[in-house]
C-alpha cells in the first residue's frame, strides 16, 4: 500500500565529537525552527550515551528538503555540524513507501500526519 | 543522482516501556541474526535515556525486508516488542533516493556499502 500523499524521510545519523559544545541548544532550535518550515511533518531524535545519535525528519516533497537545507540557520548550523560537532555523519533522503506502528493508546496507526 | 543499486531503509522508532526487561539482549540478538540475511546493507541504532529509540537498517530489496520480517526468531521477537517490550512504535518503508555523509577519516562518502 503506497502512502498517499507522498512522504519523505529524512535519515541524519551522527557521531558527536568528545569536544561538542553548545551542541544540544542547536539542535532543539534547529527542531523548531524546521516545525516551521513548509511541508514539514514531523521529527524523531535519539542519540545514546556513546554520543551516537539518529534524527529522521519526515517532508511532503522533496522540494521542501531542498528549502530546507538552504534556509540560512540552517546552513550556518551545518557548517559548524561539520566543522565543530560531528566527528563523522550520514545522511540519507528516502522515499516513504509505507508505514505503520501502534501509539501509546495501543492504537494502530498507519502515517505521519502533520503535527 | 539516484542511488544504484537500489537501497530501502527500514526506520524503527520505538519507546520502551518502563517495565521492557530482556529488551537490549534481544535487540543485540537481532541485528546479529539481520547480519546473516541475504540483502542486508547495514544497521544503526540509537537510544536515549528517555527510552526512546531509533533504528535504522538498510537493505537491497523489499523482498529482503519481507524476508527478514517472517524470519521465525525475528517473528518471537516482534510479538515481544508489541505485548511487552514498546510503548509505542512506528515502522516506516522508504527507498532510498540519495545518500552522502563524511566518515571518521574526514572522508566524503556517497553510498551504504555492504560490511
Amino acid at each position: 500500500m503506497a502512502t498517499e500523499p507522498p512522504v519523505y524521510a529524512v535519515i541524519f545519523s551522527s557521531q558527536l565529537a568528545q569536544s561538542a559544545v553548545d551542541y544540544q541548544d542547536a539542535a532543539e532550535e534547529m527542531v523548531r525552527l524546521a516545525e516551521t518550515m513548509p511541508g514539514f511533518l514531523g521529527c524523531e531524535s535519539a542519540r545514546g550515551m556513546d554520543g551516537f545519535g539518529i534524527t529522521v525528519c519526515y517532508w511532503d516533497s522533496e522540494e521542501a528538503i531542498r528549502h530546507w537545507k538552504q534556509q540560512a540557520d540552517h546552513q550556518v548550523a551545518q557548517r559548524r555540524g561539520h566543522e565543530e560537532w560531528y566527528k563523522k555523519y550520514f545522511l540519507s533522503i528516502a522515499k516513504v513507501k509505507r508505514a505503520y506502528g501502534v501509539n501509546e493508546k495501543g492504537e494502530r496507526i498507519s502515517k505521519w500526519r502533520k503535527k
